[in-house]
């Protein structure tokens, strides 16, 4: 951040008055600008004894797998996002299940929030960001070949521990963003 | 947003190629500026059998009752976030028991996620943020001086359903943010 987006003055880092941690604030018209994670809103879609993944068409982590997510949207609700994100990316039609984990991925200042949700019917579509979307059993999930941590917890938390009741809480703080 | 916060160009709301949703852009070098909701965290914080409630010493709501919570910062998880603002604005020790409610808040693009927490004693110490920290039985839950109805959702659910081990999910999609 280098200009103010209301009056485009110079803007510069400090602590606030009664803050405590540096802000950008605009020196002309004193605006402070923050920042602040971003959630991402998906869904561990299952058909039957299967669950959908989705080959990524973009960067980052071309080529990987994923479930259906991205960025929630002003506007909508958690739940909204989800569905939203689902059929963006794959086409599915899900109905929500439960909230199912939540991850803290404290490198990129992002929160990952997942729904176990159920296909009404096993059909795809997978969109622009997604190469092809594809219903896996158990035994076929790609592990090595999964695209971000978030997503392996999800699954972890699915095949092993998908009858409980809480909301799976997961975090990556130290290392790399990727599994 | 007028101007670009990397070059000072002006921005104007179109939908980038490839988008679905207006966005800014920058008109000089192409910048797109996402706005996205926050993420409010915080605690239900326990001692035996009263829940501790803080009384807002600044608007919005203030004079109302609230829970401890505030906007999560970049570089934390959800559990450090409810953490830090349970520390700040009410000084309470606190070990988070489970995550307890996720609410979103469409018409001011906020999701709040409440823990479950125990307090290590029944000792406070309030922010300046906070007017006074007071330890309520359930009669004596102040329920038409609540300050939001995310708080409010989150002690209704803890009254009535505390044991339900599920993550309890909630909106104010229609009508005032303010219950």
């Amino acid at each position: 951040v280098n200009y103010c987006s209301e009056c485009a003055g110079p803007v510069r880092l400090t602590v606030p008055p009664g803050d405590t941690l540096p802000r950008h604030v605009c020196d002309a018209c004193e605006r402070v600008f923050y920042e602040n994670p971003k959630v991402v809103v998906g869904t561990l879609p299952v058909w039957e004894d299967r669950i959908l993944l989705c080959k990524r068409a973009i960067e980052p982590r071309l080529g990987y797998w994923t479930l259906p997510s991205g960025f929630m949207e002003n506007g909508e609700t958690l739940e909204e996002g989800a569905i939203r994100e689902t059929i963006e990316e794959s086409g599915a039609d899900v109905e929500l299940i439960r909230p199912f984990a939540g991850f803290s991925i404290t490198q990129v200042n992002q929160v990952y929030v997942l729904f176990l949700a159920r296909m009404r019917h096993p059909g795809v579509a997978p969109g622009p960001e997604t190469e092809t979307a594809r219903l896996v059993t158990e035994a076929e999930i790609p592990w090595a070949e999964i695209a971000f941590r978030a997503v392996a917890f999800c699954l972890e938390r699915f095949v092993h521990a998908r009858d409980d009741a809480t909301f799976h809480l997961g975090a990556a703080e130290r290392g790399p963003e990727r599994p």
